[in-house]
């Protein structure tokens, strides 16, 4: 998506460890209208595979899933990051390594909200090693629900997570592909 | 907004210790459609006073912020609960209560994402005891922001907070307003 490797080259920066910054339009400012922009370019990649469902993780994921799903007109669903006093009944669980925080940690979603009739489009913000779009997969198979393939904002190419899920046979659709990144410059996959 | 309440009576639980649980639609899965209803009828209630930017708290503000953000095309901040490796520079920062959690958190906003020229609308899905939006409140006045209202989804009307708020002379528009629940029962304010 063009506008979005645009607004990566004027709005991002990079900071030590390999993050690239996008507070302010992805990760802490949200920028809506081009969130639902962001939306409308999902919703096209994946028409044809008729989700019923997104599948995301809080926080970050959550702008862009429901930026598709305002779109698609389907609900979201968002794993949680630790049991809240606010879940109950049956869950399924998985443990997620964290890039960023270099920290594992345990997402749950209420098994309600997910049947085995449901065909879910996995959607997050960035997709780097690919640990939390694993573990939403490891979610939706607990669930017996189809997955359709799973898209993201930003993915780092340089690393793993992407051409793996891609080598497991996963429909992978990222809207923009970092090939490669340091202080100075920054550039996209082809 | 009544469509809100039916949806309440309809789809919510009551659990112990005053917690409405709206997993369904607000809280885990997202009711992404409705939630766009939510954020027009926000946008209505604060047409007049031309709010620049919407500030919310992670996770679940998140969604009725961006429903109320895509309708009045404006961006959201959300504040974030705790210091993050991708957080840098300057920050307000200001201590909430959780009710839910029974336990005090920090919320930080990178100083760069509110300026003195904002108008700030704080969006929320809750309002209870008021803590969290006492604390946005707080990060409005440390920017030297305009604070024009505060908008949540479900008011607990038999809990201080939003009157409190009132008093203090605030603009405050909650779309449900619960007036008293128990297990059986449920009743709005009119």
């Amino acid at each position: 998506m063009k506008t979005l490797e645009e607004k990566i080259l004027r709005e991002g920066t990079v900071l030590p460890g390999n993050i690239l910054k996008v507070g302010s339009f992805l990760n802490h400012q949200l920028d809506v209208d081009f969130l639902m922009e962001m939306g409308k370019e999902i919703a096209r990649l994946f028409k044809e595979d008729k989700p019923t469902k997104i599948l995301t993780v809080e926080t970050s994921g959550i702008a862009v899933a429901m930026g598709a799903a305002a779109e698609m007109h389907i609900p979201v669903v968002f794993a949680k990051k630790h049991k809240s006093g606010n879940l109950s009944g049956e869950m399924y669980k998985t443990v997620v390594h964290s890039y960023t925080h270099g920290t594992d940690y345990t997402v749950v979603v209420e098994s309600q909200f997910l049947s085995t009739d449901d065909r879910i489009l996995i959607v997050d913000d960035f997709l780097a090693n690919g640990k939390a779009i694993l573990g939403l997969v490891d979610i939706v198979n607990q669930a017996g629900a189809t997955l359709v393939g799973a898209s993201c904002a930003i993915e780092k190419g340089f690393q793993k997570g992407g051409d793996e899920l891609r080598g497991m046979g996963i429909k992978v659709e990222s809207l923009a592909i970092v090939e490669s990144m340091d202080d100075n410059t920054l550039t996209f996959r082809k």
